[in-house]
């Protein structure tokens, strides 16, 4: 089969020939539909400090990816739950059985936990095996660019929803206009935030964020603009009940906690470059009551339940959010836009089999 | 002031001229704008069982009305949070200051609490005189019949986010067509329930429902029809995860515990002619898994503060819920449209101004 | 091996030499080192009306018992967490993979969850086999007779901390004096419960209630006691915060309703002898503002978690609720002893093997 | 009356003759039976940056303190919840009425919430008017000693519970051995957690927290000691459940996050002398999936509610951490004994009234 290849321990990354791997025992063989590119693909397409040291030239060759949907034709004789014939997207985060937090109901975060995509093969390619255990069934209407972006608009959607889902009717920040962000939007609207504000660097993509649902977008590169001035005065002076940290720019995340009213919470979801962060402790976190809430991956499955029945009842729009839609084998076209700056793409969705690649595009039109 | 009096021990009200109150020290003066009309004050109009006991004929007279938008004309010297000039709704439920469930931050359902229009005047009048506790500034731009409804439609966004508020991409099931059934439909269709199933008695209210939101009605006095089976058809064979005894009716709520998936929420807010029912204890609440809320009023002030950022961003649609837009003086016209059977009516509005009437009347066009 | 077996559709059961089963690819086989006698076993002994139809005649002859404590000394090829030489113990609930609960997080109630000793064979027997999904590993000094009965004390962990856990420091009564209410106090205690009210029928399980740190016991038999009373007389005419049901007993249902403060929680534990209860459902539940959580098993595996951890910790005093150790052999006389009108024992646990059971009486010295 | 008065703004206090106070028409006054020292009051005892800023040399003279407890004896007109001869305790916290917080049960953050003692006049005197929404009225038998320290314990108790309460059965790290530190201890023990350890650097504070229930004690001082090891070693190698940062010392931050498993619960209560604290942001936080919940105060009156029921069921071990009963006229000896380094110390507790006095250090013995 084709598949995307990091096959050497620098920049960039080939299509090549591989072999089509054997489902084990408890695994399933994904025949791909689509498959989106994600800004981790794109720290390994680049072969990053993290790139070297998390998966490192040793494991290679590796195929990339982990954004899916398509069809399993083939399962390990100990599968139970998914069959062949059933349409599917992937969970990433594969949950080791023993660690504690898979006992406690938080497998996505086990301190054992692989990824998709970085700790084995991925889903840049035309079949991929996984686990059973990370397969979704994905309701059957739903296009397969959108059931590939299930999983970063799990994310947005646990971002957005935190810990205890408690958002109708709240003011909330999003800072950070890349695709989760603005994802973030969408479910934002969609689940009855009252008012959103967005912070993002490009124009293209804050185009995007109003015509998904935010009600105010600020430029985060203005320095004459004061954004957390402008959030406090549509919030009564208090600032707003909810923030949501997806940019990964210490800047934003300072802004944030200024942004953030007394008693108010902070999703952390954006990885910072440079992991030592300066917080203002007092005043942003103790004093002012926050809870702060880190977020890594979904909840599986409780995300991907209410994403499946948000999807399926059509009730978010992310059209304009997916703005590529191309085939696997233009994946250099893909990373160049993801790498752009400023901004002209959001999510970028690539299909191996051009007829359904096809298909896609006419649904665009 | 006019004022619609109960007078006599039986049923019906008359439209009196009686004193303007002076507030209390800590009260506020409140010079109506709109008044809306509660099943409440149907139960107090044609004087039932409920009424005689409750409120009783040696406290009458008394004026009927608790739904109210108005504008604060005087202050009582103690009054510190309200001034005049103020643009004010009115929470129903008055706390009292020992009661252990106000200094648990439950005062709306305090052991000793007292309710406008039932153990006190109320606002079927051109004023309107209440502690200063229970008044909760508008957003500036809402109309006044929107403003007034506020009361129950907090209701009905308690009775929906429940006591946790987790609803984004669910599925729920709304037992009653009545205005506050009505009304949960369409905050469920703004804040992200995924599938709304709405059941009730009356063409005309389930034609609303269907405007603002459901997904699907069913008719409840339909014999032949199984709403049960329809229910966990749509929900993946399970049954819903939230639902909302909105009804008061036996049958509904033996209908909605079987509707819920094992393991789902009902949250009990219809208040049943015969408070002995009948529940399946085993299979509809333990072996199930249930989590039941009782609800009873609005939380103070968490739901007004959410009710209030959705209605001043234009995220629900209630225009369809609001049907009758009438004079404080055809008060007879609107009590008849609440007891017609079948209704034609979802929920009534009555200005005491001719003025601003006429404004409302127009806004309507 | 010996194994107490239910043979015949009729009151009664043998003891009877029986094949080890072999372990499937999925499962563990685990030597007992103890089982210990539930209420589900003692129906399924007396072969009542729900044994006769949730287990039948046809699936006879079946091994009874599901809680348990033992090591693993087999494991199939596809069993990953759990290896032979572990000492664990045995959740009761199997899940289903494909339950929408099972991947909610809800696997304890799942639509199709089955249970051990009801839906296949059980532990009262030298061996027993099951998933090795529902082995839980003890925490290593535990004694046998402790570790078997984390399935019931998981119940009543479950039950007092309801779906929150937000205990600490309230008032609580507990309905119902058999050996999980009377787990229940000892939890309570250890967690803070700050006043522990215990009703019960039984004067010999009342005295053991006192002795794990009940501050209150009130006999339910008692006519002349105003048991609401005295409840709302020691929690400030208030009612208590946290209400148990844990007898099955429709009085004691509607007394705890009455005994429940305006904003309390209430557990529905007990199983009632007739599934039609009446409630008085708007004062008991809608205007009480009263949340209910129908309890069944117990959090897979967070309450298991919490409960090894307490006992680890010698945090519990359960010594006075174990009040019987005997052979498996004289299974007869422990059913006697859970049969006897008035109760004379609370717990009884037995043992396969006189060695251990030996050491586990002496423990008792 | 008598007073502890900080009359120039500079280090130290003086015992002076001032005036008492009258209470306002929403105020009440207390006559003093107990007053306790707080690392607050040493801070303005000390006149250190932050003292000159928050409350300033303008404002002086000020009477410190505002851990008290004492009777009503006269209270102003509009006072409803509170009456001569009540026994009460002062809760910190004045909230603003107008406050957003306020409105939404988090009047202890309140974006312009006062505090007794640094925005005015505090308790160390023999009279204190404080308003009567801060009067908690205490259980009658809790001698005043306790019923004064219910304040710091009620800091430790919100501290530990956060803002779910869900600690049953987990495991904990407290950071810091201060007298909020060894109260969060006790109650740790009284609540269940299952596993307490305790990081601090007085051999003194370290035994009493021994003595009140602690599991391990951890010398921070000690470099040769690799402390988060410690914790990983007997939490199964995933780290404690919650970590609660009661110390402000950045070290014990960085190492506490360290402690914390993932997916688990920090609380951020101590206050940084700089507040800019580099966080290790991305594996502490995001990938940890960590809940932060920053604790100023304790909720009002939900944490006073379960700290008077635990008190008065004498659930708590507080004795060992009084260290010291004092005359109010030993004031300085008080804050020399705070001051001191190693501490020989814990908490301090001083008497107006030397009758009072006497008696509260007979129960000592």
């Amino acid at each position: 089969m084709r598949a995307v290849v990091k096959t050497k321990p620098q920049p960039g990354a080939e299509l090549r020939e591989v072999d089509i791997s054997v489902p084990a025992a408890d695994e399933a063989l994904i025949k791909v539909q689509a498959t989106s590119i994600c800004g981790t693909d794109v720290h390994i397409y680049k072969w990053d400090n993290w790139s070297q040291t998390r998966i490192g030239a040793a494991r290679l060759p590796q195929v990339l990816g982990h954004e899916v949907a398509g069809d399993v034709v083939e399962v390990g004789r100990n599968v139970k739950r998914i069959k062949v014939g059933d349409y599917v997207s992937v969970e990433t985060h594969i949950p080791e059985p023993s660690d504690l937090q898979t006992l406690l109901g938080q497998m996505h975060i086990g301190e054992n936990m692989k990824i998709v995509g970085v700790d084995r093969d991925g889903s840049f390619a035309e079949y991929l095996t996984v686990p059973e255990v990370v397969c979704w069934i994905n309701a059957p209407g739903i296009p397969p660019e959108y059931a590939s972006i299930q999983e970063p608009l799990g994310n947005a959607t646990y971002c957005l929803l935190g810990e205890d889902g408690d958002v109708a009717g709240t003011t909330a920040v999003i800072l950070g206009d890349g695709p989760i962000g603005l994802m973030a939007v969408a479910v934002a609207r969609a689940v009855g935030v009252a008012k959103i504000f967005v912070t993002g660097l490009f124009d293209h993509c804050l185009d995007i964020a109003k015509q998904v649902g935010a009600d105010y977008v600020l430029n985060a590169g203005d320095q004459a603009l004061d954004r957390v001035a402008i959030v406090r005065e549509h919030t009564g002076g208090f600032g707003a009940d909810i923030v949501l940290e997806m940019s990964g720019a210490p800047q934003a995340a300072a802004e944030g906690f200024k942004m953030l009213r007394k008693g108010g919470r902070f999703s952390a979801f954006g990885v910072m470059s440079e992991s030592n962060l300066a917080l203002d402790y007092n005043n942003g976190i103790v004093f002012k009551g926050a809870r702060i809430y880190g977020i890594n991956g979904r909840r599986m499955f409780d995300t991907w339940y209410r994403v499946r029945n948000l999807l399926a009842s059509d009730r978010l729009n992310l059209a304009p959010i997916i703005t590529n839609i191309i085939g696997l084998e233009d994946f250099e076209l893909g990373f160049a836009q993801m790498l752009e700056i400023p901004r002209q793409s959001a999510k970028i969705v690539m299909f191996p089999n051009s007829s359904l690649l096809k298909q896609a595009q006419n649904r665009r039109k």
